[in-house]
């Protein structure tokens, strides 16, 4: 028997390399592959938790970065913790803060011991090492923590690919070693290894040597491009033990998650459905809206006659194109939260095709709704 | 028998002057004293409509001027009118652009027939006349049509402000010979007059003498403060007819309201919970808190502990005052939720006061909330 809050990873099927799983936490399951929206600063923009949890979602992300500078690790923790403090009584997955740390490129410096960078916010010193990433993802109380790793920038050379890999597998052991076990929380090794397929083999074996809940893929998305990503995936899951999570960080585009799915990965997050949402673009079953586009002005129809969200459920593409041409807060909300609602449908879809041993097919109807290009125009003034 | 959708105003109580009533319309009953939010573009701002609803609102306010420039009135009327359009199904009111022209200064040109305008989006001109003031408000389908008037300056002489007043109303009679009856469907007439208690009484007598189906009480709120807007009030609320509802447009803070409801005024419209929220402000029973304040950052208790608003349901001060400082949208969202909350629940504390004749009672009450100030400010780390 598992206890309800045990930590535990629960494949149910496979189609090929796609995965039909869930994982238990400590704060209740998640369904995979799963798509996790990504609540930076303790919000997924735009969107209530309610909305969010509406969409289909059932695990949101925080980030280590943003939310130990403000408003601090401690902070929350005395507040009852990141649930409490966002309302959001699901899964929370934190990450360690290495990838946000690693953008800040001149703010930042990097030794064996750690980093140290000076804040977005007000220029002030901090310093993140393995141990201390530990502890603030606990006081955040994040069920799934994710180790500090260095993100390899993409175009560096093999022997250069290597030394960062073999710094962040030094980190992950010094992790494992400082995570303060707790029933229903998990610990996430991070692989690296650039776009090397000998260094992502060597780097996938290192964290089962060390044994973690779970296994990310990380330093993709970051100017490789598709096909080299999937490449790299099909160099790398292989070496991930069956019983275990797969998340791939930052991942991405519709078109990324179909493909992940397929080489075995089971979680995902992404800005693109929020910040799309925010700048006014909507994913459709049939490629990508703008929003601003004069031609909706008078589309009584919704942004996907296929969608069922709210926003599609009750508001035309006339009334989102006229808030986001007024730069109204609620255009906003409507395309993040049907931008979301798309994602968490496509994360079902494939959900539903792996248990069906269809998957193949799911793909090919994806890959030609994305072709089709928009439902047709409409005349204006034919709307009634 | 009232047909379901006439349009008709019950006059259930009163206690002094102050009245309780309801309000019934082609898209349901508003019940009185009633606040209503304002959708100035056809959404009250980072709100949706389901949340407004939450609040107890029952009527929103929709602008013309907005609305006539972006997205068109026949635009609108050509989607299925503005309930469809923002998803609002009960009653709406629109001004008639009057107020946001005259705020134009030096963009309008006004004359007997009407006012010409430039308009702030892309400097194109516009007409706005008593009588296009009614097709727009038609093709808006709104359920409350507001009558073309001059808001007289704050400050003019009675020579003026009897000269903008009888412009107003030769331009009411025009309105009322303009407006398309249907059923469920009002036209309200203006009082103006400046600060002039003889001109108000004239005014509000020749739009009686016009007949209309409620009295708006206009040109207040521009500067003149809250012992001459009383004044004002008394001087004109006694010369309208008892069995049509009475309009205080653009007013006000929450002392206003209270004033304003004890001499006899039944409707309310303005933008301070709205647009305070979205400036960091939240209104309780114990005064206003400035959310930016360093005080509320480890704050665990609610906004306002006796509100049962979703925000203090759900959210610290501590997350707000975060929410605020990171600039993130629920910020916003929360304080005008919380905002709106707060100025139904003192609609509703009024009129079950008028039904128990309590209404000095909770004049006081209310008087001495706001005299109290804030909770006290709790030690930090005390949080638990």
């Amino acid at each position: 028997m598992t206890s309800a809050n045990e930590f535990r990873f629960h494949l149910h099927a496979t189609d090929g390399r796609a995965r039909r799983g869930r994982l238990d936490t400590a704060h209740g399951p998640m369904e995979t592959p799963a798509f996790m929206p990504v609540g930076t600063a303790a919000t997924v923009k735009a969107m209530t938790p309610e909305a969010v949890a509406e969409t289909g979602a059932q695990c949101v992300l925080g980030n280590t970065y943003h939310l130990m500078l403000r408003p601090g690790a401690e902070r929350v923790r005395r507040l009852g913790g990141l649930h409490k403090f966002m309302n959001w009584p699901g899964p929370i997955l934190t990450d360690s803060g290495g990838f946000q740390i690693w953008s800040l490129k001149d703010l930042r410096k990097l030794t064996e011991e750690g980093v140290t960078f000076r804040s977005h916010i007000d220029g002030s010193e901090y310093a993140l090492t393995p141990e201390s990433a530990m502890d603030i993802q606990n006081a955040l109380d994040a069920d799934i923590t994710m180790v500090l790793d260095e993100c390899t920038p993409f175009g560096v050379d093999e022997d250069e690919a290597r030394k960062s890999m073999e710094l962040s597998m030094r980190w992950a052991q010094r992790c494992r070693d400082a995570f303060e076990k707790r029933p229903g929380y998990g610990l996430f090794g991070i692989v690296q290894g650039g776009i090397y397929p000998t260094l992502r083999e060597e780097s996938a074996k290192a964290l089962v040597g060390i044994g973690f809940d779970g296994y990310a893929i990380g330093g993709l998305a970051v100017g490789e491009g598709q096909e080299a990503m999937f490449d790299t995936l099909d160099a790398t899951t292989g070496h991930l033990p069956a019983d275990k999570p797969r998340y791939l960080m930052g991942v991405g585009k519709p078109s990324d998650l179909v493909g992940a799915v397929e080489r075995g990965v089971d979680m995902f997050d992404c800005v693109l459905p929020t910040r799309s949402g925010r700048t006014d673009q909507a994913f459709t079953r049939r490629g990508t809206l703008n929003m601003r586009n004069a031609r909706h002005k008078d589309d009584p129809r919704p942004l996907d006659p296929d969608c069922g969200c709210y926003t599609c459920s009750n508001y035309s593409r006339a009334y989102v194109h006229h808030l986001v041409m007024a730069r109204e807060i609620l255009g906003g909300t409507l395309l993040t939260w049907h931008n979301l609602h798309y994602y968490q449908e496509l994360m079902a879809g494939m959900r539903a095709a792996i248990e069906a041993g269809t998957f193949a097919d799911f793909k090919a109807a994806f890959a030609a709704g994305e072709a089709a290009g928009d439902i047709p125009a409409l005349e204006q003034g034919t709307d009634g």
